[in-house]
């Protein structure tokens, strides 16, 4: 036993008691007894499901910028009223307005057949018409990097990179390298346009949209995705040896910019109002779903396990607060902008955890606490115990949008859910409310409400403080 | 053992004598073991994968009448020519031509959201611009049947009837009945449209289309059916209690007739040239797909089948004849045009099954035989025995598109296949190649190239013969 952990054992040893060990985190025994309540209620809860049935049956989707980022900052505020949260309120952000208004695609030659595509966020429009090009097939984004500009020059870049389920999602990241980096270095290379096998990892003939990016005036092109049936036809074609010609017809594009909000509800604590356990999950979504499992499921989560604790006869000692994100589909702008208006309470900001991978189990915790902490988190994870949640490292811990205030000190918690079904429906048509197991979701909002409250009566913190250096700026 | 048992366990105990009992039909004992030599050779076989991925990828959607009509039937012939049948011909078939030209829907009121809807083949339009109308919902067509003309006039009729997924698909029979009686029934109780659930099993935002039908000289509206997700979302507002505003607008409709054809090749047999077992599948499909399993897979299993008996060092003793069936989707109209040009020679069709339910693995054998043949079906049954084949009764099989050709007196088989996911697929967009396990399909070629060899070796036949009364006309 090293000596960091016979200390926090005779600290566990010491919960009745008034004085542990100065330096330790610990939960006092009380609050455990109570978070295991949370956790038995929360089965039978309804808060959270009829959260996310409303936000998609009465709004849909959000997309940022779009018609429905009012209405849905509208409905939010109005549910988090509903539910009683103690302080409402929202905070501008502001973002460029990426417009969707058609898009078409379809292989001319050797053999003509229309393709399911769907434009990338922030992709420019074809010119009226479209554009048509041969399409030089790369296998993943490194081939792309590879590439000649004699062999991409006038044509159309295809990455056919398929990707596969993972409970942990671990394949989307090479899956998107191409979708991010693929477009901006096409058009550096003087392609006509660019596709790509969708990142998701069904067989349904639904696109998976997503962002992709262009460095300041760099030259950009025309972007969009297939669904992995239509990208087994283009491939089919290809391996048939005879030019493949495509026609791509997106009208989008940036009009502008636009200032939408994060919406906030808090539960205010009743010993350190001041002091604040983040929660939440991203308010926007991308327009051809409705945002169920992306992520109407993790603002959902939040507000279900806020609520659950609201209804304690007394208020937690720390607030608990619920951010619901705008504009995380572009690049975590709403998370940017909470850690831009909030990095100077660092060290009131005491444990964040972001809720945006579906509506699967909670099946691990990682952390990035300070060694002090890892006592308090090891009670956490008991009170988890019988939600079946494992324990990951300490330090790995991204935060999602509050990733951001991460960066400039905060602690954090990742609960990870099994995202095994989880890219099937993402960024498609297909993330609908009836992709939410009513009882997944409340296992995650049990997970929630016992690690929010006991963070809340934690006696010490979890490490937040300022970092000597600012956070990146990875705008 | 009763009489007819007895004559037949008879009968196999003489399989290597000359002269069986003259009125029982029987397999000589040298076809069984070519059979089983098929039947394996089946398993690494090609030629059934290959027709299917060709056509799906070099021609895609056949909608009958459509631009792919004519080319979907050169590249059968072409294909038919290529794979060594003996004769290529095709027989002419007239239909109405039904144009899907674009169809939107939304919910206008109380929260605005667009629907993923399909019309339904033999829909009109409606007039520009759309209709709009309440929603009045009906759990099912019984219901709508039940129905006052005060309940449905100037609305939307909507039937929310759920399949579900079974191996046999029987829950199919009662989905459809609101799609094809419904809209000619909504029409009459003065509706201004119809909706329905998809007839699906799926989760996936990819409505089901497929054929209504309106008497004569009725009153007809504008139908169409809603992918499961959004009537999901459809019935959740109703549930709320607000009345549900619908817009729906389709450009569809008849216009004038259509000239196809049956696509037929043949392997002509040695000893009994015009004798003839009939096998295939209907090579149109519905639009949104690309008719991969509906009904690409059919025409491939049984091309493939024949290709597969046309290798053999000697042809077999009777024809194997391939039909690729014009028009299916609208009501059989192919087959009823095969029946109607040669209901005078139903003697000399020994037997018929068409593959048409997807391509999952043949799990059951049912029949339509003469009494007299069931000794050679049970020899049929020993010879399927190692794919996993059950004997369904006698008297019940359908025949597909053959059925118009059994109605005049031809003996049927069915190879019924696990229909378990048909239905997820069916009559939609994702009817494509993916869905298609290659050894599925070639366990059904194994099992037509079986059947339908041992059917052209059998000595006596099957029970064809004209019935007294002729074929119900059901058009």
């Amino acid at each position: 036993m090293k000596p960091r952990q016979l200390a926090a054992a005779i600290a566990f040893g010491l919960t009745v008691c008034a004085a542990p060990a100065a330096e330790l985190t610990r939960i006092p025994a009380d609050a455990l007894a109570t978070a295991a309540q949370l956790r038995e209620r929360a089965a039978n809860d309804t808060a959270a499901y009829d959260f996310v049935a409303g936000l998609t049956t009465e709004v849909g989707q959000r997309l940022a910028g779009g018609a429905n980022d009012q209405r849905g900052r509208d409905w939010v505020a109005a549910r988090f009223k509903a539910l009683g949260f103690d302080k409402v309120w929202t905070e501008p952000v502001t973002y460029p307005r990426w417009v969707r208004r058609a898009e078409h695609a379809d292989i001319a030659a050797p053999f003509a057949q229309p393709l399911a595509v769907s434009a990338l966020g922030n992709s420019p429009g074809t010119p009226k018409g479209g554009v048509r090009g041969e399409v030089v097939l790369f296998k993943d984004f490194k081939a792309l990097q590879a590439a000649s500009e004699a062999s991409v020059k006038g044509r159309i870049v295809y990455i056919a990179y398929h990707m596969h389920a993972e409970r942990d999602g671990h394949d989307y990241g090479p899956a998107t390298a191409g979708r991010t980096g693929g477009p901006a270095l096409a058009a550096k290379l003087g392609a006509l346009a660019f596709v790509l096998r969708s990142a998701g990892s069904d067989s349904d003939r639904l696109p998976h949209t997503g962002v992709t990016a262009f460095p300041p005036k760099a030259p950009q092109v025309p972007a969009a995705a297939l669904s992995n049936p239509d990208a087994d036809l283009l491939e089919r074609m290809i391996a048939g040896g005879k030019p493949v010609m495509l026609h791509l017809d997106l009208d989008c594009g940036i009009d502008g910019t636009f200032t939408g909000a994060n919406v906030i509800g808090q539960v205010t604590g009743s010993e350190h109002p001041d002091e604040i356990i983040d929660i939440g999950g991203h308010l926007d979504s991308w327009d051809p779903g409705t945002g169920a499992i992306d992520d109407g499921a993790g603002v959902a989560i939040a507000a279900g396990a806020a609520h659950l604790i609201s209804t304690l006869p007394q208020r937690p000692k720390r607030s608990i607060r619920v951010v619901a994100f705008a504009n995380e589909e572009a690049g975590m702008i709403g998370g940017k902008a909470y850690a831009a208006a909030h990095k100077d309470e660092i060290a009131k900001h005491i444990l964040g955890a972001e809720s945006d991978f579906g509506a699967g189990r909670v099946w691990r915790l990682t952390s990035k606490v300070k060694p002090e902490a890892l006592g308090a988190i090891d009670q956490i994870m008991q009170a988890l115990g019988p939600l079946g949640v494992e324990r990951g490292a300490n330090g790995t811990a991204h935060g999602g949008d509050f990733g951001a205030l991460g960066e400039a000190g905060m602690a954090l918690l990742d609960l990870n859910q099994d995202g095994t079904r989880y890219f099937d429906w993402h960024h498609t048509a297909n993330d609908t409310l009836d992709k939410i197991d009513a009882k997944d979701l409340n296992q995650n909002v049990a997970a929630y409400a016992v690690f929010a409250y006991l963070a809340a009566q934690a006696e010490g913190d979890f490490g937040s403080a300022p970092v000597a250096t600012p956070p990146k700026k990875t705008e």
